[in-house]
């Protein structure tokens, strides 16, 4: 069976996206710490992060990168904080989540709770931002 | 004034050294939150992660990997969790956390009191690994 990210990167799933290029995908995590939250995955399904291919470890954060910068042009933050958790779902991802304190990385605070036209709004202010 | 980062890749400041290479230093995190808690930053003083040299961004995650490798061989736990905040030392660094849990990456609880003499040790066991 396919990852939950996995069938998002072939469309079985629907998601709010942000950002794709051939190798990577990024999309509005749907239970944000703060709006504009983001999941970047490598479209290889790959469990842990650091059991990625070198090249694919090499030029996720680049990839990422253009992810932040749009980001940090639509939500106010102080910067965009980067997260690799995973325990959840075993297919590598990489949070961003605009950032002005600690507390805005705590996921054991509860989160937040957007509607799908909401997430859909803040998905289209990020990518053409 | 050279940041903190700066001071202890020049030598001014002593660190738990885990591995170095010409653009990249890794050190135990002073106020761990598991033991093994290790700090990768770029030599080079940068403050927002996202603000590093695109050819830095590339090469400190297959720089984390090799230190990520040793620390899971030297730990116990399910993975090497990553994290990019930020907010107190101005000079980009990547925290490497052995996690079992989410608990593991909480950084609102308290840090563990580890003795010099302890951080030494266990760099030692994570640099031989």
């Amino acid at each position: 069976m396919p990852s939950i990210f996995t069938r998002i990167v072939l469309g079985v799933i629907p998601c709010h996206k942000v950002a794709e290029d051939d190798r990577f995908l990024a999309f509005l995590d749907i239970d944000p710490l703060r709006e504009g939250h983001t999941l970047v995955i490598p479209k290889i399904e790959v469990d842990k992060f650091f059991d990625l291919p070198a090249d694919v470890l090499a030029d996720i954060m680049p990839f990422a990168q253009g992810v932040a910068s749009k980001i940090k042009r639509t939500i106010a933050c102080d910067r965009v904080g980067v997260c690799v958790i995973g325990l959840e779902v075993p297919h590598a991802h990489v949070h961003l989540i605009p950032i002005s304190s600690m507390r805005d990385m705590d996921f054991n605070r509860p989160k937040l709770k957007l509607s799908q036209e909401e997430l859909a709004g803040i998905a289209e202010r990020i990518r053409t931002a």
